[in-house]
């Protein structure tokens, strides 16, 4: 399978791995908002009132909460949807394609059969910038990903 | 008539006119590539290989030429297509959503039957902040996107 990026973005984070879940569960884990819920943010983090329009456009949006009573809008759209395949959501706009504080990041996950019952997960963070992606690194990209993976493998496997 | 946005932009620029050709003529204009390359630019100024793939994550792309040999890629990406009614363009992606340059604006330009074989064109051109805002307006937004608009309905009446 190959991305269907002419030219590679030039600053990406990637988290890769095979989630022991097969890609119905895993897909539905990320498009409905009970489910994106219980694993979208790592603990103690969560995030509450996710909204998912499952259309180029529509809102995809939370509400994050820490454990001290932090509390962050986190406010996006999705871009394009390739059912059971492919999701890409940025932050960049709000619904009805406004732009939204500053363009941050795209994000694209994808989906895909990795046989026996498993996902191959692959989630790209891209940024405009060398800025945004240290920044984004230095916020803990690599373990806050990584952890969110697997609340998200916990809660596929027991769909 | 009313848009989709549920709250409006804050960084907004807007050329609304009546322009003397049906939506059918006006719309072509906008979308295909040759017809495109003879009014996008306001003269002296011209755009050359124009590529229009019409579709959430298709490539809108030209080059720009100026009078003493200037020239600038112009790279985008579609955001919404409604036939016949409304565009949605942005600067901030290149094909395969990847982040662009520095993501300037969003446009939306809004076709609607004016009655009598004319078009009530509404083109917004809407910024992430106040500088790229005001920087848009000191590159000309009025004028150029006037007289591009001019060339549009030129342009639109003869076909």
């Amino acid at each position: 399978m190959t991305t269907k990026t002419e030219a590679g973005p030039e600053h990406v984070l990637t988290l890769e791995r095979v989630i022991d879940a097969p890609v119905d569960k895993v897909w539905r884990c990320w498009t409905e908002p009970e489910l994106l819920e219980k694993w979208f943010c790592p603990k103690p983090w969560y995030v509450s009132d996710a909204k998912i329009d499952l259309k180029p456009g529509g809102e995809f949006s939370s509400v994050m909460h820490g454990p001290n009573g932090e509390k962050f809008d986190n406010m996006g759209v999705f871009l394009e949807i390739e059912p059971q395949r492919r999701l890409v959501t940025t932050d960049a706009f709000r619904p009805g394609w406004i732009p939204n504080g500053r363009a941050f990041m795209a994000a694209e996950m994808r989906f895909e059969d990795a046989g026996g019952g498993k996902t191959r997960y692959i989630a790209r963070a891209m940024h405009w910038n060398e800025d945004t992606l240290k920044e984004h690194e230095q916020m803990g990209f690599r373990e806050g990903w990584g952890k969110a993976a697997d609340q998200l493998e916990t809660l596929a496997k027991s769909l």
